[in-house]
């Protein structure tokens, strides 16, 4: 396959930031470029785009060539013809899209461009539409080789593929997925099919969130089975609930309307009467352990208590009704077209903090 | 002043499933009794009302009767003239609601409703807004007395009184707010004041999962600050939708969905790259412990990977659009009492769990 890979990686950010080869292990280069060089090794053509190649240590550059990648600033040059478009771009969305956009007209007939980390990959579909279509260039499918870890680590053993589960509107074909599905093993790599909207929750650094919700969604389902001996309904509405307040709050009024409306002490209070099992509730406990230990979190953020003292929240909100129930409305009011393109448009806003 | 307070409290759950004695301490009876026993030590006129109070053990009944409770099964009997009714009814909302329902015309004036545990007060007072108009009783306010604990354990020091904050339209005024407030301390428990959509998240057994979401959210702000030294912004944009995408399968999909979706293996794989503090992260260390001990919640709950086969999804849904910007959309297309009817009807739907 020909593969045009875009993004080499921010060695810089790897090694003096997130200090990877002494935490996590491996050896740069990380990121694109790492990407680049093992589709290469598995007898893939790999072009492998960068605007700023003249800044990246020769030693770098010279491990990608010995592996057959070819180094271009010309984004056009990558695309041509290529099956596949990996974008290891940065995560400001306005220059991924731009890139996007300018390679579309250029890839290979049915090629697949599959956005990594840097970007929700629905997100992407959803501002380039317009181009595909004035483009003729609705061939053109997208989803995900995501490596939810950092590739060049040792952690990165898999690729998580966007699927069309769950979307109302395909965004990638069966062939395209298969095309992606062979990169990612060729290179020895497990290949996880995800549905497109989870990508990001699941791959993306907030999977810590993610995790962490899913996991006390269970320990509590769990309690309530063996403990509190209430309903499904009744647990399924309080966890639907709990992550809908917690998610529209910080969607609406950031962390620190979170550390003001969701008052420590009386969380505390109130999840004292709900630890019944350390061994199944070990998020709740730790929860409870991190509430009453808060100076960890505080030597880094700085006083919960001054940070809500401090907020006030400029416009009101409802924080708890559930997205799902909200969107079939909305498509009553307004019919599925516009309910589709109002739910895009969201979607993009939260994306790009315009409400922070 | 004169309190009612609707129901006992099921004194056979909290002694044979809950075995609250043994577990949590404090003496029998629990719940809504206890209550009026404490607001009629601490000098209030009280009634308690309960349709079943010949099932209720003698015993129980003489001390509420020593402490000056006037029992009685005649819900408009403890309601005449009443400053403030406490509705400690059953889970099942239909029966609140018509307890609400039957007790507004004969309530004192500007009397306010409290619900506690068993209904949030945001679904109670939208179904019973047509009878307070028709009534001509708008001047009944809605809060709560949130017990977040159960009354005559230990760790009821506290109520949880909603406010209007946050609220477009208010519900309950301030002289109304003082009197729970001053019903909460006459009894001896700290009052806080929570908004009004926050009561039910932070005070009922899904606290678990509220403490578990927002402390996650906490320790990755910190991590993001620490070690990843990402943007707040793109923080945020990440927890909002982690917190979405969890909170809408579990409304859409239920439990099943969430165990069938969110893939217990690609969730270890994608956290393990996230973890570098286990002091700042406790949470997500636990997350992951969990992960990996999975069986400690499968013994409860049954294999996840039968769960996940088993689930076949009827409909597709969006999974990640942020509710506060779907509303603001939505007022935008149907205007601003649609949309504060069409969310009202979305958490109604939800608290019915017709979805399920």
């Amino acid at each position: 396959m020909k593969v045009a890979v875009y993004g080499f990686g921010n060695q810089t950010y790897y090694r003096d930031v997130l200090k990877v080869s002494e935490n996590l292990g491996g050896e740069p280069p990380y990121g694109g470029s790492r990407m680049a060089l093992e589709f290469a090794k598995a007898g893939h053509e790999v072009f492998l785009a960068d605007p700023r190649m003249d800044t990246i240590k020769p030693e770098f550059k010279q491990k990608l060539l010995d592996a057959g990648v070819k180094l271009t600033t010309d984004d056009v040059e990558a695309a041509e013809g290529a099956d596949v478009a990996v974008l290891f771009t940065p995560f400001r969305s306005g220059l991924t899209v731009k890139i996007a956009e300018k390679i579309i007209p250029h890839l290979g007939k049915d090629a697949v461009i599959a956005t990594t980390c840097t970007m929700p990959v629905l997100v992407l579909e959803t501002s380039v539409r317009n181009v595909l279509f004035m483009e003729d260039r609705e061939d053109v499918g997208f989803s995900t080789l995501h490596p939810a870890a950092i590739p060049g680590t040792p952690q990165h053993t898999h690729y998580f593929i966007a699927t069309n589960e769950l979307l109302e509107e395909e965004i990638v074909k069966p062939h395209q997925i298969e095309k992606l599905k062979k990169l990612a093993e060729d290179t020895g790599k497990e290949a996880y099919l995800i549905p497109a909207e989870l990508i990001s929750p699941i791959g993306d650094m907030g999977v810590v969130a993610t995790a962490s919700a899913a996991i006390s969604a269970l320990e509590y389902y769990a309690i309530s089975k063996s403990v509190l001996k209430t309903t499904k309904a009744m647990t399924e509405f309080q966890l639907a609930q709990a992550f809908q307040v917690v998610s529209s709050i910080i969607a609406k009024y950031g962390i620190e309307g979170l550390v003001k409306f969701l008052n420590a002490e009386a969380l505390k209070k109130s999840l004292k009467s709900m630890l019944f099992d350390e061994k199944v509730q070990k998020v709740a406990f730790a929860a409870m352990n991190s509430l009453e230990n808060v100076s960890d979190i505080e030597e880094i953020v700085g006083s919960l208590e001054d940070m809500a003292s401090k907020f006030e929240p400029e416009e009101k909100t409802f924080l708890s009704a559930p997205s799902p129930m909200l969107i079939s409305y909305m498509e009553e009011l307004a019919g599925e077209d516009v309910t589709r393109g109002v739910v895009r448009e969201a979607l993009k806003k939260l994306y790009h903090g315009e409400n922070n």
